[in-house]
């Protein structure tokens, strides 16, 4: 076991509904090219750090666990034990889910789209039973009684679900020596983030995390960083991606 | 709980080296563009006969684990629990893994080579640990000690390395009420259908399992096949398919 425990975080690439610039949420968008190349490229960059993944966990939605597929086979990791949980899923959106984002910024106004977008404890309106984007049906939540179910989330409420699955099922990874690499969402990677850096509300919303690009923490055994805020493994191209994804939606 | 347990077998489609006539084994080579739609036409089988896997065996070869990826995305269950395990492997091919059948059958004659491909019990000459195709320095390998890693195998190796994690590994998810997919290699579930059915080591050497056509089998609580030889999602094209695996090499 080394002296520090290597944590992987990267974010899904490009899906369908990220160019068409509809919020998604728990709709299960597939990747688009540019987004398979971005997993692509976070392969080249995980070998080129010689890092390798022991363990992968994902989502349960398909743009992380197809993005966590491309970069594993592309480091030959593809074997690795993999778990899947819905506690490491983006945000749900709410009513928002399938909504244009210019359109819902058009409707109610630059304050009112920026709370929902990055307050952290608003959440948009839930979304109704009988709305084409809710997962009321959806077999892959079938087990999760209706009142652990989220209908809409804050980033707050995002970090409430989530940490539980990183000390129950990601932590126990780390203590063992496993390199464990989490292939996840904007907002489920932004909770851990916050988490992990100890940062308070007013910075948290004010931080991106690029797509693709691997953001690799080193913890000690209070599973705390040796360094805050990691570092990414291409830390260029990092910076320029937070830069665009700030100015997203407007 | 249904009354019966089902499981689906599938046999990954065609591989670079199915296609070049090598014997493959352990090497971990990807599907070609074949074996890559046989897997699409088996998630369409598994739709058509209205069948959802709960959870997913895989061995720890790329052309199993690329099988099950496209056949699970291709019914939306891309996001069920998935275990793998070398047991699952095709059987290890010893000194013919990365040789040419054909040469082999030249160099070696009918009866040698027939008694490779298909005896029960008569494995092929070990492979040296510095062939190009030895699994030594396979990082997937490297927590089974030497003794418990194959360097060759027969029919009957294979069934007795697979055994322990059928019983451990996929009978508990039956027994749970789970519909188990596991997705495996020609030999692997050769071993699990002699074992299903009872059948005596004339019979299995005779026996082929078609590529990308599943198989199912309804099991009672003994775990035996409520029908003997199980049922092909699509028996006609099964039924095709085993005449050619039979002239395979010839």
């Amino acid at each position: 076991m080394a002296d520090t425990h290597t944590l992987i975080l990267l974010r899904h690439g490009e899906s369908e509904w990220n160019a068409k610039n509809l919020f998604t949420g728990w709709v299960d968008v597939p990747l688009n090219d540019k987004g398979e190349r971005e997993a692509v490229r976070g392969a080249e960059l995980i070998r080129e750090a010689g890092l390798l993944p022991d363990v992968l966990h994902t989502s349960l939605l398909r743009r992380a666990i197809a993005t966590a597929q491309l970069a594993l086979d592309g480091i030959d990791r593809h074997w690795i034990p993999v778990r899947r949980t819905w506690r490491l899923n983006e945000r749900h959106y709410g009513a928002l889910q399938g909504k244009d984002k210019k359109a819902t910024l058009a409707e109610f106004g630059e304050e009112q789209f920026m709370k929902w977008r990055r307050s952290y404890d608003t959440p948009p309106p839930p979304i109704a039973a009988d709305d084409p984007y809710s997962q009321d049906a959806d077999p892959r939540y079938a087990v999760l009684p209706p009142d652990a179910r989220p209908r809409t989330e804050c980033l707050k409420d995002v970090l409430e679900r989530m940490l539980p699955y990183w000390y129950d099922g990601i932590v126990p990874d780390l203590r063992r020596g496993d390199t464990v690499l989490v292939t996840a969402h904007g907002n489920s990677l932004r909770a851990l983030v916050k988490h992990l850096d100890d940062m308070d509300e007013q910075t948290i919303v004010g931080l991106n995390i690029p797509t693709g690009i691997p953001l690799v923490y080193e913890l000690d055994d209070q599973m705390r960083p040796v360094t805050k805020g990691g570092r990414y493994l291409d830390p260029d191209a990092a910076a320029e991606a937070i830069k665009a994804v700030a100015n997203q939606g407007r």
